[in-house]
């Protein structure tokens, strides 16, 4: 077979790619391959595959096509094709991710695995579920709800399985749980070239060769295309409990979320709102009913029978104290519950709801050591304030992962260069501090840069030659995670 | 540079070494760099480190040279030797691990890590250590004791930080806390040419890039040497509560575990011995001063309050009860607990202790999916019974891991054959039951044939790609997990 560099006529070392004629080329071949409906050459499908309002950075071009493959063999034959025509493949998920993952900077076609939408094979004795990549999370936890088992998750409600597991996902319940690496036990993958592996059986341990679902799992659809999952479930709690802390400052606040987790009470999520997003939940009508004092506040979650929940409240209130809390409210009934976390859960879309008319918000996420949590976040707003731009913070403090969010208006350039060099100083304080420019978003096509500052060419180099190895022409989701 | 082909000038595809003249010439080089007193070349410093008493398969051949590193740079001065002369290089850490990992199939030089014992930073705040690789776990515990946090990994008490992360260790708390992988925040390793590189900062949470903790961690040396580790620590548990709950078979005891793990009970390990196994206690004289009911018994840690104790130790008897337990003991006191559970703890030693004069251990580990242990642990008895030689079995039955140990005299070649038969039925079980060759030891020397069989060709063809493009002469550990 020809290679890429062949059939394009060139011997540059950077990647090359088909022109947009022998592009249409491959998508007729598909069609025949895949049935017509099955390949989309409409304009809103391109550019509501190719553009997300979400994303902090999107490319200037779209694909060319979107194809919507039902079986991993459909897949195997959309990559034989892509690869023969050098065409660039973008897996597409829900579309839900930040960071310009499902972009097309270099067109292609974009392959959207919503259709593989079925589970598999639920096995509730050995606590695992095999899904197509195209089931919803919520919607798998609420099918297997009469287990008594979940998939301890918690990434925007829209997710599905294979981009989450593209992005190793994570959310509110990393702390107690962890991220989705620690969920995969079996990965069917097909990749570039179209050949199809399984990375695994189904054991819920191994020491048997290289960890492969560690190595796609968070590699973002540039190392293969996953048709196929096997998920670890865990027991779900007899018993959840939620209270509320505000305190005079962030940094009061995440000292006290420190010392809770290091008195071992049973936490089952540990989480971080500024001053202003609690104002932005209260301009958004108020969250579970309810006015929220507009101070730094923590919502912990906690898991187990009554008495052990009981127990780790007094254990989280007894920490809560060396740090100067200024209230602290527990719910007792199911409905107060709800009332208390709602804050948490509406967060974002209390952000989008008040910003004013034509801005957009920059979200972004870091994680650094627990310890300089609060030392970054303050610095971080304290920059943030300086521009005049309203902006917030939201953590995951228990993994000293945090989201800060400045809201611009993306017409005005030097606001937006503002935004971007504020981020951009964040994440570099980040790397300072000995953390990643990344908890749970990934890199995509807006942090390329900053992966670069995180762990230097050597790494980055061996990453490539990974890449290289797997994908030589660098057809899958090209220009994410780091450029050839 | 040449490469090892042209070294050996051949043009061969398999992999090709230094002959033993031009292996003395690298050790040579190596006094000059290391100094006379870290190199030997003394006859039983060779056959300590390659061959092992504890390993189901070990190499006819031994290295030529020991050497001691004591840090990162000179480990890369002696990967750049070894890839000049074309020498093997074998990682050595505390040589517990028992499926061949450390011998030397290809002679070469053996890295003995031990002399790299230093406890490099302890982050209290973050909840993380960093350690260079001859670091013992045991030691480490009980250095940061009063910190009130471990690291909750449990493989051989002699094992270290660097051999416990090549080979994913785990042991009795993996169901609690997972295996070595979860724990590896970062890592420096040397690369077979002499780079080094650092995979990562200290962050706990990240979605940056390949997985490179992943890839390292269980890679049994072929991929690099660790020469730094960081891991995470978790906090340690306010009290552990114990019980021993014995049942009338096997079947009994493995079902009744898997309905305690679906009850939500806070269990920390769950350990099962057959009714063999407890006879070897007994016949070593009866661990904690007790003598033990010669049943399939369950061993159960709980952790959390007080309480939450005594709620988990309700919740398994109920549990134990719907498969007609016999007996459950639960400890009261500190030493009652030590007692109880000092059974569990002794079983290796006890079979080492009991063996008639002559004969040697095959023990091996495969892991199943959690519904599937009873049956095969079942069969897997009845095959070594038909034998008529001592065997017994230890499982890790939260995981689905579990061990059988088939005493044998190594000078009759047909008890030997029938054993390895017996063995490899078993294994060949497990991948029929959607298992895996190995839960915990590695693959090694001794099991490359079943990761064959549990992965296939095309798996098996990705890992070996990896291995390639990290080191292409094949000089890391070679002959182990698979061959060129």
């Amino acid at each position: 077979m020809a290679t890429c560099k062949e059939v394009i006529g060139t011997s540059s070392d950077a990647a090359v790619y088909a022109d947009t004629e022998t592009m249409f080329q491959a998508v007729n071949e598909l069609r025949h391959i895949l049935g017509e409906d099955a390949v989309s050459v409409d304009k809103d499908d391109l550019e509501s595959h190719g553009y997300s309002e979400w994303s902090t950075s999107n490319a200037d071009l779209e694909p060319v096509a979107v194809v919507k493959p039902t079986t991993t063999e459909q897949v195997s034959a959309i990559a034989k094709v892509c690869t023969r025509f050098c065409v660039p493949m973008i897996p597409y998920g829900a579309g839900s991710s930040v960071e310009g993952n499902i972009s097309a900077p270099y067109s292609g076609i974009c392959i959207d695995l919503s259709a593989m939408d079925k589970i598999v094979a639920f096995h509730p004795d050995d606590m695992d579920v095999v899904v197509q990549p195209g089931v919803n999370w919520v919607a798998l936890n609420e099918t297997i709800k009469e287990s008594g088992l979940f998939l301890p998750l918690d990434p925007s409600p829209t997710a599905t399985i294979g981009g989450m597991v593209a992005t190793n996902c994570s959310g509110t319940n990393a702390m107690r749980y962890g991220t989705m690496k620690d969920y995969v036990l079996n990965l069917t993958v097909v990749l570039a070239d179209g050949s199809v592996i399984r990375t695994r059986h189904r054991p819920r341990k191994t020491s048997a060769g290289y960890n492969l679902n560690a190595l796609f799992t968070g590699s973002e659809g540039t190392l293969g295309i996953i048709t196929e999952v096997t998920v670890k479930l865990v027991v779900s709690p007899a018993n959840l409990g939620v209270a509320t802390v505000t305190f005079p400052t962030v940094k009061d606040a995440a000292s006290a979320a420190s010392k809770m987790i290091r008195s071992g009470a049973p936490l089952a999520a540990l989480e971080l709102m500024d001053d202003v997003q609690m104002r932005v939940i209260n301009m958004n009508g108020g969250a579970g009913g309810r006015k929220w004092a507009e101070l730094p506040t923590l919502f912990i979650k906690f898991s187990g029978s009554n008495h052990t929940i009981e127990e780790g409240i007094q254990l989280a209130k007894e920490a809560a104290k060396h740090h100067k809390y200024l209230s602290f409210d527990c719910a007792s009934t199911e409905a107060e519950m709800q009332s208390l976390w709602s804050a948490r859960k509406e967060a974002l879309w209390a952000c989008l709801a008040v910003r004013p008319e034509g801005t957009q918000i920059w979200s972004t996420d870091v994680a650094v050591p627990i310890s300089k949590m609060a030392e970054l976040i303050d610095q971080s707003k304290e920059r943030a304030s300086i521009l005049g731009l309203f902006h917030t913070v939201l953590g995951h403090v228990g993994d000293g992962n945090f989201h800060q969010a400045i809201m611009y208006n993306p017409s005005k350039t030097d606001e937006q260069r503002a935004v971007a060099g504020c981020v951009e100083q964040m994440i570099e304080q980040a790397v300072e501090l000995e953390g990643t420019v990344s908890g749970e978003h990934g890199i995509g096509l807006g942090k390329k840069g900053c992966l670069v500052k995180e762990l230097g060419p050597a790494t980055i180099g061996v990453m490539k030659a990974l890449k290289n190895t797997l994908d030589p022409h660098w057809l899958l989701n090209p220009g994410k995670v780091f450029d050839k």
